[in-house]
Protein backbone atom coordinates (compact mmCIF):
# COMPACT_ATOMS: atom_id res chain seq x y z
CA UNK A 1 0.00 0.00 0.00
CA UNK A 2 1.40 3.06 -0.95
CA UNK A 3 0.53 6.89 -1.76
CA UNK A 4 3.00 8.28 -4.61
CA UNK A 5 5.15 5.45 -4.33
CA UNK A 6 5.88 6.44 -0.48
CA UNK A 7 6.27 3.65 1.63
CA UNK A 8 3.76 2.92 4.48
CA UNK A 9 4.67 3.25 8.18
CA UNK A 10 3.46 2.16 11.31
CA UNK A 11 3.85 4.18 14.64
CA UNK A 12 2.57 3.23 18.05
CA UNK A 13 2.89 5.25 21.27
CA UNK A 14 3.18 2.72 24.25
CA UNK A 15 1.59 4.32 27.10
CA UNK A 16 0.65 2.98 30.38
CA UNK A 17 -3.31 3.56 30.21
CA UNK A 18 -3.19 2.77 26.28
CA UNK A 19 -1.63 1.99 23.20
CA UNK A 20 -2.17 4.35 20.43
CA UNK A 21 -1.63 2.76 16.81
CA UNK A 22 -1.55 4.68 13.35
CA UNK A 23 -0.27 4.11 10.11
CA UNK A 24 0.52 6.90 7.94
CA UNK A 25 2.61 8.53 4.87
CA UNK A 26 4.27 10.83 7.09
CA UNK A 27 4.55 11.55 11.00
CA UNK A 28 1.60 14.62 9.77
CA UNK A 29 -0.47 12.30 6.89
CA UNK A 30 -1.90 9.77 9.07
CA UNK A 31 -4.31 7.26 6.81
CA UNK A 32 -5.72 5.40 10.43
CA UNK A 33 -5.92 5.94 14.13
CA UNK A 34 -6.76 3.21 16.30
CA UNK A 35 -6.61 3.10 20.43
CA UNK A 36 -6.69 0.01 22.73
CA UNK A 37 -6.26 -0.36 26.39
CA UNK A 38 -2.89 -1.05 28.24
CA UNK A 39 -3.28 -4.77 29.77
CA UNK A 40 -1.07 -7.51 30.32
CA UNK A 41 2.06 -7.56 27.55
CA UNK A 42 0.52 -10.65 26.00
CA UNK A 43 -3.00 -9.39 25.13
CA UNK A 44 -1.92 -5.79 24.35
CA UNK A 45 0.75 -6.75 22.05
CA UNK A 46 -1.17 -9.56 20.30
CA UNK A 47 -3.97 -7.33 19.87
CA UNK A 48 -2.14 -4.27 18.63
CA UNK A 49 -0.37 -6.92 15.74
CA UNK A 50 -3.79 -8.00 14.71
CA UNK A 51 -4.88 -4.10 13.82
CA UNK A 52 -1.21 -3.41 11.70
CA UNK A 53 -2.37 -6.47 10.07
CA UNK A 54 -5.43 -4.97 8.71
CA UNK A 55 -3.64 -2.14 7.67
CA UNK A 56 -1.28 -3.53 4.52
CA UNK A 57 2.27 -4.14 4.80
CA UNK A 58 4.17 -1.59 7.12
CA UNK A 59 7.54 -0.77 5.77
CA UNK A 60 9.00 0.23 9.21
CA UNK A 61 7.39 0.56 12.42
CA UNK A 62 8.43 3.51 15.17
CA UNK A 63 7.57 2.77 18.77
CA UNK A 64 7.25 5.72 21.19
CA UNK A 65 7.14 4.07 24.41
CA UNK A 66 6.74 4.97 28.61
CA UNK A 67 9.90 3.69 30.25
CA UNK A 68 12.30 3.59 31.85
CA UNK A 69 13.41 1.43 28.25
CA UNK A 70 16.94 0.22 27.04
CA UNK A 71 17.96 2.75 24.26
CA UNK A 72 21.81 1.98 23.63
CA UNK A 73 21.88 0.05 20.28
CA UNK A 74 24.85 -2.28 21.21
CA UNK A 75 22.59 -3.69 24.49
CA UNK A 76 21.03 -7.12 23.60
CA UNK A 77 18.07 -5.45 25.92
CA UNK A 78 17.81 -2.63 23.59
CA UNK A 79 13.97 -1.99 23.29
CA UNK A 80 12.99 -3.40 25.96
CA UNK A 81 10.82 -1.90 28.53
CA UNK A 82 13.46 -2.42 32.10
CA UNK A 83 12.37 -1.77 35.21
CA UNK A 84 8.89 -0.38 35.25
CA UNK A 85 6.47 -1.06 38.19
CA UNK A 86 3.82 -1.65 35.71
CA UNK A 87 2.58 -5.27 36.71
CA UNK A 88 4.16 -7.71 33.97
CA UNK A 89 6.02 -4.75 31.77
CA UNK A 90 9.11 -5.19 33.11
CA UNK A 91 11.74 -6.59 30.83
CA UNK A 92 9.21 -6.96 28.12
CA UNK A 93 10.72 -6.67 24.93
CA UNK A 94 8.49 -4.06 22.64
CA UNK A 95 10.89 -3.72 19.79
CA UNK A 96 12.18 -7.61 19.46
CA UNK A 97 8.37 -8.56 19.44
CA UNK A 98 6.95 -6.57 16.59
CA UNK A 99 10.26 -6.88 14.81
CA UNK A 100 9.84 -10.89 14.50
CA UNK A 101 6.25 -10.62 13.91
CA UNK A 102 6.15 -8.25 10.89
CA UNK A 103 10.04 -8.53 9.64
CA UNK A 104 10.33 -5.13 9.27
CA UNK A 105 13.08 -2.59 10.93
CA UNK A 106 12.16 -1.21 14.32
CA UNK A 107 12.66 2.16 15.59
CA UNK A 108 12.19 3.12 19.33
CA UNK A 109 12.77 6.04 22.05
CA UNK A 110 10.65 7.43 25.06
CA UNK A 111 6.89 8.55 24.60
CA UNK A 112 8.69 11.51 25.98
CA UNK A 113 11.69 11.69 23.47
CA UNK A 114 9.50 11.19 20.54
CA UNK A 115 6.90 13.83 21.23
CA UNK A 116 9.73 15.98 22.03
CA UNK A 117 10.66 15.22 18.05
CA UNK A 118 7.22 15.69 17.02
CA UNK A 119 6.46 18.97 18.57
CA UNK A 120 10.63 20.37 17.35
CA UNK A 121 9.84 19.27 13.31
CA UNK A 122 6.13 19.70 12.87
CA UNK A 123 4.54 21.39 16.16
CA UNK A 124 5.24 24.13 18.47
CA UNK A 125 9.31 23.57 18.03
CA UNK A 126 9.81 24.96 14.17
CA UNK A 127 12.39 26.86 13.52
CA UNK A 128 14.11 26.52 16.84
CA UNK A 129 17.27 25.23 17.95
CA UNK A 130 15.96 22.93 20.95
CA UNK A 131 12.83 21.95 22.37
CA UNK A 132 11.84 19.52 25.99
CA UNK A 133 8.39 18.11 25.91
CA UNK A 134 7.32 17.85 29.23
CA UNK A 135 3.75 15.36 30.30
CA UNK A 136 2.50 16.05 32.96
CA UNK A 137 -0.51 13.22 34.23
CA UNK A 138 -0.14 9.82 35.98
CA UNK A 139 3.62 10.04 35.80
CA UNK A 140 5.96 13.40 34.85
CA UNK A 141 8.39 12.60 31.94
CA UNK A 142 10.53 15.07 30.11
CA UNK A 143 11.81 14.82 26.36
CA UNK A 144 15.17 16.77 25.16
CA UNK A 145 15.90 17.58 21.26
CA UNK A 146 19.32 20.01 20.65
CA UNK A 147 20.01 20.45 17.05
CA UNK A 148 17.19 18.38 15.64
CA UNK A 149 18.32 14.84 17.96
CA UNK A 150 16.58 13.28 20.96
CA UNK A 151 19.50 13.90 24.04
CA UNK A 152 19.49 10.02 25.48
CA UNK A 153 23.11 10.33 27.93
CA UNK A 154 23.39 7.75 29.37
CA UNK A 155 20.06 6.40 28.83
CA UNK A 156 17.10 8.85 28.73
CA UNK A 157 15.86 11.69 30.90
CA UNK A 158 13.89 11.07 33.62
CA UNK A 159 12.83 14.71 34.32
CA UNK A 160 9.91 13.97 37.02
CA UNK A 161 12.17 12.97 39.32
CA UNK A 162 14.10 16.41 40.07
CA UNK A 163 13.75 17.79 43.81
CA UNK A 164 11.82 21.44 43.57
CA UNK A 165 11.57 23.91 46.59
CA UNK A 166 8.93 23.31 48.79
CA UNK A 167 6.16 25.91 48.31
CA UNK A 168 6.43 28.26 51.55
CA UNK A 169 2.71 26.91 51.60
CA UNK A 170 3.49 23.08 51.66
CA UNK A 171 5.32 21.78 53.82
CA UNK A 172 3.19 18.58 54.83
CA UNK A 173 2.46 16.26 52.32
CA UNK A 174 5.11 13.94 52.02
CA UNK A 175 5.03 13.17 47.89
CA UNK A 176 4.07 9.44 46.89
CA UNK A 177 6.70 8.63 44.77
CA UNK A 178 8.17 4.98 45.15
CA UNK A 179 11.63 5.97 44.42
CA UNK A 180 11.92 10.14 46.16
CA UNK A 181 9.09 10.92 47.98
CA UNK A 182 8.45 14.29 47.38
CA UNK A 183 10.29 15.17 43.75
CA UNK A 184 8.31 16.59 41.12
CA UNK A 185 6.23 13.78 40.34
CA UNK A 186 5.38 12.63 43.76
CA UNK A 187 3.79 16.23 44.63
CA UNK A 188 2.50 17.61 41.47
CA UNK A 189 1.50 14.61 39.24
CA UNK A 190 -2.04 13.74 38.87
CA UNK A 191 -2.62 11.04 41.41
CA UNK A 192 0.10 12.99 43.82
CA UNK A 193 -2.94 16.09 43.46
CA UNK A 194 -5.35 13.37 43.96
CA UNK A 195 -3.78 11.74 47.05
CA UNK A 196 -4.12 15.11 48.81
CA UNK A 197 -7.13 17.12 47.93
CA UNK A 198 -9.24 14.20 46.99
CA UNK A 199 -9.38 15.81 43.53
CA UNK A 200 -7.77 16.82 40.46
CA UNK A 201 -6.42 20.04 39.67
CA UNK A 202 -9.28 21.58 37.44
CA UNK A 203 -11.96 19.95 39.98
CA UNK A 204 -10.53 22.62 42.73
CA UNK A 205 -11.54 25.83 42.66
CA UNK A 206 -9.83 28.34 41.28
CA UNK A 207 -8.76 30.32 44.28
CA UNK A 208 -7.87 27.05 45.96
CA UNK A 209 -3.63 27.08 47.30
CA UNK A 210 -3.14 24.25 44.79
CA UNK A 211 -3.09 26.01 41.20
CA UNK A 212 -0.67 28.42 42.57
CA UNK A 213 1.37 25.50 44.27
CA UNK A 214 1.42 22.82 41.20
CA UNK A 215 2.54 25.33 39.17
CA UNK A 216 5.27 26.85 41.13
CA UNK A 217 6.69 23.11 41.29
CA UNK A 218 6.66 22.89 37.36
CA UNK A 219 8.17 26.24 36.77
CA UNK A 220 10.97 25.35 38.52
CA UNK A 221 11.17 22.42 36.21
CA UNK A 222 10.93 24.99 33.57
CA UNK A 223 13.24 27.62 35.25
CA UNK A 224 16.20 24.63 35.73
CA UNK A 225 15.87 23.22 32.13
CA UNK A 226 16.53 26.78 31.05
CA UNK A 227 19.39 27.13 33.32
CA UNK A 228 21.58 23.34 32.81
CA UNK A 229 20.31 23.43 28.87
CA UNK A 230 19.34 26.90 27.71
CA UNK A 231 16.73 25.08 25.64
CA UNK A 232 14.11 27.34 23.49
CA UNK A 233 10.80 26.07 23.62
CA UNK A 234 9.43 24.12 26.48
CA UNK A 235 6.09 22.14 25.88
CA UNK A 236 3.91 21.22 28.64
CA UNK A 237 1.36 18.59 27.58
CA UNK A 238 -0.76 15.84 29.67
CA UNK A 239 -3.89 15.62 31.71
CA UNK A 240 -3.14 18.30 34.19
CA UNK A 241 -2.00 20.96 31.93
CA UNK A 242 -5.58 20.60 30.65
CA UNK A 243 -6.15 22.64 33.52
CA UNK A 244 -7.54 26.41 32.85
CA UNK A 245 -4.72 29.10 33.67
CA UNK A 246 -1.92 26.35 34.82
CA UNK A 247 0.30 27.47 31.10
CA UNK A 248 -0.66 30.38 32.01
CA UNK A 249 0.80 30.48 35.45
CA UNK A 250 3.76 28.44 35.00
CA UNK A 251 5.08 31.12 31.90
CA UNK A 252 4.31 33.89 34.66
CA UNK A 253 6.11 32.53 37.31
CA UNK A 254 9.13 31.51 35.06
CA UNK A 255 9.41 34.96 34.12
CA UNK A 256 9.96 35.94 37.65
CA UNK A 257 12.00 33.04 38.61
CA UNK A 258 14.44 33.94 35.92
CA UNK A 259 14.12 37.52 36.60
CA UNK A 260 15.53 38.37 33.08
CA UNK A 261 18.65 36.97 33.86
CA UNK A 262 19.02 34.07 31.39
CA UNK A 263 21.34 35.38 28.18
CA UNK A 264 18.11 33.58 25.46
CA UNK A 265 16.07 36.48 26.56
CA UNK A 266 12.48 36.06 25.11
CA UNK A 267 13.65 32.93 23.03
CA UNK A 268 12.75 31.12 26.06
CA UNK A 269 9.01 29.67 25.57
CA UNK A 270 6.57 28.10 27.47
CA UNK A 271 3.97 26.71 25.39
CA UNK A 272 0.88 24.00 24.50
CA UNK A 273 1.42 21.13 21.96
CA UNK A 274 1.14 22.71 18.72
CA UNK A 275 0.20 18.95 17.51
CA UNK A 276 -2.28 18.80 20.67
CA UNK A 277 -2.86 15.21 21.55
CA UNK A 278 -1.06 13.81 18.51
CA UNK A 279 2.38 14.63 19.64
CA UNK A 280 3.28 11.24 21.22
CA UNK A 281 2.32 9.55 17.57
CA UNK A 282 3.64 11.73 15.36
CA UNK A 283 7.00 10.80 17.15
CA UNK A 284 6.47 7.33 16.56
CA UNK A 285 5.72 7.84 12.97
CA UNK A 286 8.93 9.69 12.90
CA UNK A 287 10.68 7.40 14.60
CA UNK A 288 9.70 5.16 11.69
CA UNK A 289 10.18 7.57 9.02
CA UNK A 290 13.97 8.42 10.35
CA UNK A 291 15.12 4.49 9.89
CA UNK B 1 56.33 28.11 12.49
CA UNK B 2 55.00 24.58 12.64
CA UNK B 3 55.80 21.90 13.83
CA UNK B 4 55.65 18.51 10.80
CA UNK B 5 53.49 21.11 8.90
CA UNK B 6 50.50 21.04 11.58
CA UNK B 7 49.46 25.08 11.97
CA UNK B 8 49.44 26.85 14.89
CA UNK B 9 46.80 26.75 17.15
CA UNK B 10 45.86 30.11 19.68
CA UNK B 11 43.90 30.00 22.34
CA UNK B 12 42.61 31.93 24.94
CA UNK B 13 40.82 30.64 28.45
CA UNK B 14 39.08 34.51 29.17
CA UNK B 15 38.34 34.22 33.31
CA UNK B 16 37.20 37.13 34.96
CA UNK B 17 40.61 36.84 37.22
CA UNK B 18 43.09 35.94 34.73
CA UNK B 19 43.32 34.80 31.10
CA UNK B 20 45.24 32.29 30.24
CA UNK B 21 47.06 31.89 26.97
CA UNK B 22 48.61 29.55 24.88
CA UNK B 23 50.43 28.27 21.42
CA UNK B 24 49.86 24.84 20.50
CA UNK B 25 49.77 22.10 17.79
CA UNK B 26 47.10 20.30 19.36
CA UNK B 27 44.19 20.61 22.45
CA UNK B 28 46.83 18.74 24.29
CA UNK B 29 49.98 20.07 22.55
CA UNK B 30 50.57 23.13 24.18
CA UNK B 31 53.96 24.92 23.17
CA UNK B 32 53.80 28.00 25.24
CA UNK B 33 51.01 28.83 27.87
CA UNK B 34 51.24 32.37 29.81
CA UNK B 35 48.88 34.16 32.05
CA UNK B 36 47.87 37.90 32.63
CA UNK B 37 45.56 39.46 35.22
CA UNK B 38 42.38 40.71 34.05
CA UNK B 39 42.17 44.13 34.22
CA UNK B 40 40.05 46.57 32.30
CA UNK B 41 39.41 45.13 29.11
CA UNK B 42 41.71 47.53 26.50
CA UNK B 43 44.79 47.05 29.04
CA UNK B 44 44.15 42.87 29.30
CA UNK B 45 43.56 42.69 25.15
CA UNK B 46 46.62 44.46 24.26
CA UNK B 47 48.64 42.44 26.52
CA UNK B 48 46.94 39.52 25.14
CA UNK B 49 47.60 40.30 21.77
CA UNK B 50 51.80 41.37 22.88
CA UNK B 51 52.04 37.97 23.68
CA UNK B 52 50.41 36.14 20.58
CA UNK B 53 52.85 38.11 18.84
CA UNK B 54 55.68 37.01 20.15
CA UNK B 55 54.99 33.25 19.80
CA UNK B 56 54.88 33.17 15.79
CA UNK B 57 52.33 33.21 13.08
CA UNK B 58 49.12 31.56 14.51
CA UNK B 59 46.54 30.49 11.91
CA UNK B 60 43.29 30.33 14.10
CA UNK B 61 42.65 32.05 17.39
CA UNK B 62 39.67 29.66 20.02
CA UNK B 63 38.36 31.88 22.61
CA UNK B 64 36.71 30.09 25.95
CA UNK B 65 35.18 33.27 27.87
CA UNK B 66 33.31 33.78 31.09
CA UNK B 67 29.98 34.82 30.14
CA UNK B 68 27.23 35.40 29.89
CA UNK B 69 28.06 35.17 25.60
CA UNK B 70 26.40 36.16 22.74
CA UNK B 71 26.89 32.59 20.04
CA UNK B 72 24.21 32.96 17.70
CA UNK B 73 26.69 32.75 14.54
CA UNK B 74 23.65 35.11 12.64
CA UNK B 75 23.63 38.01 15.63
CA UNK B 76 26.12 41.24 14.97
CA UNK B 77 27.13 40.31 18.45
CA UNK B 78 28.65 37.04 18.13
CA UNK B 79 31.88 36.73 20.04
CA UNK B 80 30.78 39.45 22.37
CA UNK B 81 30.28 39.54 26.02
CA UNK B 82 26.82 40.74 27.29
CA UNK B 83 25.72 41.59 30.39
CA UNK B 84 28.26 40.78 32.77
CA UNK B 85 28.37 42.98 35.88
CA UNK B 86 31.70 42.94 35.84
CA UNK B 87 32.91 46.53 35.30
CA UNK B 88 33.72 47.64 31.85
CA UNK B 89 33.44 44.04 30.07
CA UNK B 90 29.74 44.39 29.43
CA UNK B 91 29.64 44.22 25.20
CA UNK B 92 32.89 43.69 24.94
CA UNK B 93 33.81 42.40 21.08
CA UNK B 94 35.99 39.82 22.48
CA UNK B 95 36.42 37.96 18.94
CA UNK B 96 36.24 40.88 17.11
CA UNK B 97 39.22 42.53 18.63
CA UNK B 98 41.54 39.34 17.84
CA UNK B 99 40.38 39.02 14.72
CA UNK B 100 41.04 42.61 13.51
CA UNK B 101 44.31 42.05 15.00
CA UNK B 102 45.50 38.71 13.82
CA UNK B 103 43.43 38.33 11.04
CA UNK B 104 42.89 34.91 11.66
CA UNK B 105 39.58 32.45 12.19
CA UNK B 106 37.71 32.78 15.33
CA UNK B 107 36.08 29.90 17.37
CA UNK B 108 34.29 31.28 20.39
CA UNK B 109 32.10 29.65 23.31
CA UNK B 110 32.09 29.44 26.95
CA UNK B 111 34.76 29.23 29.58
CA UNK B 112 32.81 25.76 30.92
CA UNK B 113 31.59 24.68 27.04
CA UNK B 114 35.39 24.72 26.27
CA UNK B 115 35.95 22.70 29.53
CA UNK B 116 33.34 20.21 28.90
CA UNK B 117 34.21 19.89 24.96
CA UNK B 118 38.18 19.38 26.49
CA UNK B 119 36.87 16.72 28.52
CA UNK B 120 34.99 15.00 26.87
CA UNK B 121 37.55 14.51 23.64
CA UNK B 122 40.87 14.05 25.97
CA UNK B 123 40.16 14.73 29.69
CA UNK B 124 37.63 12.27 32.27
CA UNK B 125 34.90 11.94 29.72
CA UNK B 126 36.69 9.42 26.65
CA UNK B 127 34.68 7.24 25.45
CA UNK B 128 31.33 8.51 27.00
CA UNK B 129 27.89 9.72 24.98
CA UNK B 130 27.79 13.03 27.31
CA UNK B 131 29.53 15.00 29.83
CA UNK B 132 28.86 18.35 32.30
CA UNK B 133 32.13 20.23 33.12
CA UNK B 134 30.75 22.24 36.02
CA UNK B 135 33.29 25.07 37.86
CA UNK B 136 32.52 25.69 41.29
CA UNK B 137 34.93 29.05 41.59
CA UNK B 138 33.89 32.78 42.22
CA UNK B 139 30.66 31.89 40.29
CA UNK B 140 29.25 28.56 39.57
CA UNK B 141 28.83 27.54 35.77
CA UNK B 142 28.45 24.66 33.38
CA UNK B 143 28.56 23.19 30.50
CA UNK B 144 27.08 20.83 28.65
CA UNK B 145 28.44 18.22 25.83
CA UNK B 146 26.23 15.78 23.93
CA UNK B 147 27.25 13.10 20.99
CA UNK B 148 30.37 15.56 20.45
CA UNK B 149 28.90 19.10 20.46
CA UNK B 150 28.52 21.77 22.61
CA UNK B 151 24.66 22.53 23.79
CA UNK B 152 24.10 25.81 22.83
CA UNK B 153 19.99 26.15 23.14
CA UNK B 154 18.90 29.78 22.83
CA UNK B 155 22.30 30.69 24.38
CA UNK B 156 24.00 28.89 26.48
CA UNK B 157 23.61 27.12 29.62
CA UNK B 158 23.86 29.23 33.08
CA UNK B 159 23.53 26.39 35.64
CA UNK B 160 25.10 27.97 38.51
CA UNK B 161 21.50 29.88 38.74
CA UNK B 162 18.89 26.79 39.80
CA UNK B 163 17.05 27.26 43.13
CA UNK B 164 18.46 24.09 45.13
CA UNK B 165 16.10 22.95 47.80
CA UNK B 166 17.53 24.64 51.40
CA UNK B 167 18.97 22.41 53.97
CA UNK B 168 17.45 21.33 57.00
CA UNK B 169 20.12 23.03 58.95
CA UNK B 170 20.34 26.17 56.31
CA UNK B 171 17.50 28.33 56.08
CA UNK B 172 18.39 31.74 57.30
CA UNK B 173 21.33 32.93 54.73
CA UNK B 174 19.23 34.82 51.90
CA UNK B 175 22.22 34.24 49.27
CA UNK B 176 24.67 36.50 47.32
CA UNK B 177 23.27 36.44 43.77
CA UNK B 178 21.93 39.97 42.81
CA UNK B 179 19.40 38.33 39.97
CA UNK B 180 18.02 35.57 42.24
CA UNK B 181 19.54 35.89 45.97
CA UNK B 182 19.42 32.12 47.00
CA UNK B 183 20.27 30.16 43.80
CA UNK B 184 23.11 27.84 44.06
CA UNK B 185 25.49 30.35 43.12
CA UNK B 186 24.21 32.59 45.62
CA UNK B 187 24.59 29.71 48.23
CA UNK B 188 27.57 27.43 47.20
CA UNK B 189 30.28 29.93 45.38
CA UNK B 190 33.45 30.78 47.15
CA UNK B 191 32.24 34.28 47.76
CA UNK B 192 29.01 32.96 49.11
CA UNK B 193 30.76 30.92 51.57
CA UNK B 194 33.21 33.59 52.52
CA UNK B 195 30.14 35.41 52.95
CA UNK B 196 28.37 33.35 55.69
CA UNK B 197 30.66 31.34 57.60
CA UNK B 198 34.09 33.97 56.89
CA UNK B 199 36.23 31.73 55.59
CA UNK B 200 36.87 29.58 52.38
CA UNK B 201 35.13 26.00 52.77
CA UNK B 202 38.53 24.31 53.17
CA UNK B 203 39.72 26.33 55.56
CA UNK B 204 36.69 25.31 57.60
CA UNK B 205 36.97 22.69 60.15
CA UNK B 206 36.51 19.35 58.52
CA UNK B 207 33.39 18.26 60.89
CA UNK B 208 31.83 22.12 60.73
CA UNK B 209 27.89 21.82 59.26
CA UNK B 210 29.35 24.03 56.06
CA UNK B 211 30.45 20.81 54.47
CA UNK B 212 27.46 18.84 54.25
CA UNK B 213 25.56 22.00 53.09
CA UNK B 214 27.74 22.79 50.52
CA UNK B 215 27.79 19.26 48.95
CA UNK B 216 23.98 18.81 49.54
CA UNK B 217 23.53 21.89 46.97
CA UNK B 218 25.86 20.93 44.74
CA UNK B 219 24.41 17.24 44.77
CA UNK B 220 21.35 18.46 43.89
CA UNK B 221 22.82 20.30 40.53
CA UNK B 222 23.83 16.67 39.73
CA UNK B 223 20.95 14.87 40.41
CA UNK B 224 18.94 17.08 38.27
CA UNK B 225 21.52 17.60 35.42
CA UNK B 226 20.83 13.41 35.64
CA UNK B 227 17.29 13.90 35.75
CA UNK B 228 16.98 16.52 32.78
CA UNK B 229 19.82 15.18 30.36
CA UNK B 230 20.22 11.77 31.45
CA UNK B 231 24.61 12.79 31.04
CA UNK B 232 27.13 10.40 31.19
CA UNK B 233 29.69 12.29 33.34
CA UNK B 234 29.63 15.04 35.40
CA UNK B 235 33.18 16.65 36.17
CA UNK B 236 33.73 19.01 38.79
CA UNK B 237 35.88 21.53 38.69
CA UNK B 238 36.94 25.25 40.03
CA UNK B 239 38.55 26.35 43.58
CA UNK B 240 36.18 25.34 45.93
CA UNK B 241 36.21 21.90 44.39
CA UNK B 242 39.59 21.45 46.16
CA UNK B 243 38.74 21.12 49.49
CA UNK B 244 38.72 17.85 51.04
CA UNK B 245 36.26 15.61 50.80
CA UNK B 246 33.96 17.22 48.41
CA UNK B 247 33.64 15.48 45.61
CA UNK B 248 33.65 12.26 47.65
CA UNK B 249 29.88 13.91 49.22
CA UNK B 250 28.78 15.05 46.46
CA UNK B 251 29.04 11.27 44.82
CA UNK B 252 28.06 9.65 47.78
CA UNK B 253 25.03 12.20 48.27
CA UNK B 254 24.13 11.76 44.45
CA UNK B 255 23.07 7.96 45.13
CA UNK B 256 21.58 8.43 48.02
CA UNK B 257 19.25 11.23 46.45
CA UNK B 258 18.92 9.02 42.94
CA UNK B 259 17.59 6.32 45.03
CA UNK B 260 18.78 3.62 42.24
CA UNK B 261 16.22 4.77 39.80
CA UNK B 262 17.85 6.43 37.15
CA UNK B 263 18.23 3.67 33.92
CA UNK B 264 21.69 4.89 33.24
CA UNK B 265 22.64 3.36 36.56
CA UNK B 266 26.37 3.27 37.11
CA UNK B 267 26.80 4.82 33.88
CA UNK B 268 26.53 7.94 35.57
CA UNK B 269 29.89 8.79 37.03
CA UNK B 270 30.60 12.20 39.43
CA UNK B 271 34.42 12.83 38.99
CA UNK B 272 37.17 15.47 38.82
CA UNK B 273 38.76 16.99 36.01
CA UNK B 274 41.15 15.05 34.00
CA UNK B 275 42.75 17.67 32.15
CA UNK B 276 43.32 18.98 35.76
CA UNK B 277 44.13 23.02 35.63
CA UNK B 278 44.34 22.90 31.88
CA UNK B 279 40.24 21.75 30.85
CA UNK B 280 39.19 25.34 30.24
CA UNK B 281 42.64 26.44 28.21
CA UNK B 282 42.83 22.62 25.86
CA UNK B 283 38.73 23.59 25.34
CA UNK B 284 40.10 27.12 23.83
CA UNK B 285 42.50 25.36 21.21
CA UNK B 286 39.84 22.76 20.63
CA UNK B 287 37.72 25.92 19.63
CA UNK B 288 40.32 27.07 17.13
CA UNK B 289 41.48 23.26 16.04
CA UNK B 290 37.83 22.76 15.07
CA UNK B 291 38.16 25.86 12.84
Amino acid sequence: MSSAGKPLLGGIEAGGTKFVLAVGYSPTEIIERHEIPTRDPATTLAQASEWFEGQGAISTLGIASFGPVDLDPSSPHWGHITNTPKAGWAKCDLAGYFASRFGVPIGFDTDVNGAALAEYQHGAGKGASSLAYITVGTGIGGGLVHDGRAVHGAAHPEMGHIFPRRHNDDHEFAGICPHHGDCLEGLTSGPAIKARWGASLSELPADHIAHEIIADYLTQLAHSLIAMTAVEIIVFGGGVMKTDGLLERVDRRATELGAAYFPGGSKHKIVSPGLGQNAGLAGALMLAADL
